[in-house]
């Protein structure tokens, strides 16, 4: 039975499952969610995910929410498939310890200093509010910081856990791709060996295959 | 040669990852950082953790930092010794997918919400503030949210993965050791299952070990 996935390949978590799931070469089924009439916040989809949040996977009887939860998973069951996310094959602890410390740097770190800042330009508007500029303020002063560390990381290995792309990168494109649309890009940009590492994880075809429907804010 | 542990016992993510040792029961050093000097803030410990933050684990060459990262390593290098952390010992997917979903609900949903509460009324009046009100009452809202989705979830099994003890439960052992001396304490106490294992995991010789030192806050 093929791996079933709830959510809208528009948004950043479900973006983030959809694209590991390309990595590992899986089939899958993505079942739309319609979160316009609160699909996300009634029964039956509340009995998958009880935070009442996309994206939730199904394999068989295993209903898993939490999307670094999901590619977690989905990379150890399939360790023998596509790109070896978890650095599991070589058996090597420290390799994956590694690992482990970039996937968790992108959600203490990365994720709360980028998130404000594209909450605030893109959903504020849609809920007819002004962007909260002290807000943006804030958050690309934090944002800043953090990549000047990634700068500094970046410039002595390739990809953030080593010279070996991982699901310590992976977690990134989804946050970042919405980022390059906002005015602030140039966070990014300014800073040679985390430009490069964006350009290089983004244009892999996994990323593509997702990201060219993550259309949301683009002028129409 | 042993673990070395930079930090502070009565910070909350070094208390995380020394009762993550106590269950495994390791032998370690624990290295003091003078937080009130910025020792923290300055090399040599940024070349340890670049964002300048406790705790950091130094196993012989390997230098680890973020608590759940390390949490996660000693867990999965000891897996042997102590309690199975992560579940590797039976090789049950299922059972570590359940554990990982609940680290990443830990970290995802529980810590954000909180995490505000302690820091505004611990934190703030240390420096000369006076606790933000809102701040507080708009998380005591969402971690009530949060707890009734625990209350449930608790209703169904002893533990947050399952019918067994896990690094899922452990990481929220230290934020809600703190909480628990904050007025909001009733929002665990009035939710029975929730109290039963606060009562239960808070009651473990681990964290007692560790809890004992965890006196921040508390009237000399």
């Amino acid at each position: 039975m093929a791996l079933k996935i709830h959510g809208i390949p528009m948004s950043t978590c479900t973006a983030r499952v959809l694209t590991c799931l390309h990595e590992k070469g899986l089939e899958f089924e993505l079942a739309p969610v319609n979160l316009s009439v609160g699909e996300h916040k009634q029964t039956p989809f509340l009995s998958k995910n009880p935070f009442g949040q996309i994206p939730v996977l199904e394999d068989g009887d295993l209903t898993l929410f939490e999307s670094r939860a999901i590619t977690m998973y989905v990379s150890k069951k399939y360790k023998e498939k596509g790109e070896d996310l978890l650095r599991l094959k070589g058996d090597d602890l420290k390799e994956q310890a590694m690992v482990g410390v970039w996937v968790e740097v992108e959600s203490q770190q990365y994720s709360p200093a980028i998130t404000p800042i594209i909450s605030e330009y893109f959903l504020a508007p849609m809920h007819g509010k002004t962007p909260d500029e002290k807000v943006i303020e804030a958050g690309v002063e934090k944002f800043g910081k953090v990549l000047d560390v990634y700068e500094t990381r970046l410039c002595q290995s390739k990809y953030l856990a080593g010279d070996f792309y991982s699901l310590a990168d992976l977690h990134h494109l989804s946050y970042t791709h919405y980022f390059m649309k906002t005015p602030w890009a140039s966070l990014i940009n300014s800073r040679p060996h985390v430009k490069a590492w964006w350009d290089n994880i983004s244009s892999r075809s996994a990323f593509q295959k997702v990201s060219q429907a993550m259309t949301f804010g683009d002028k129409k």
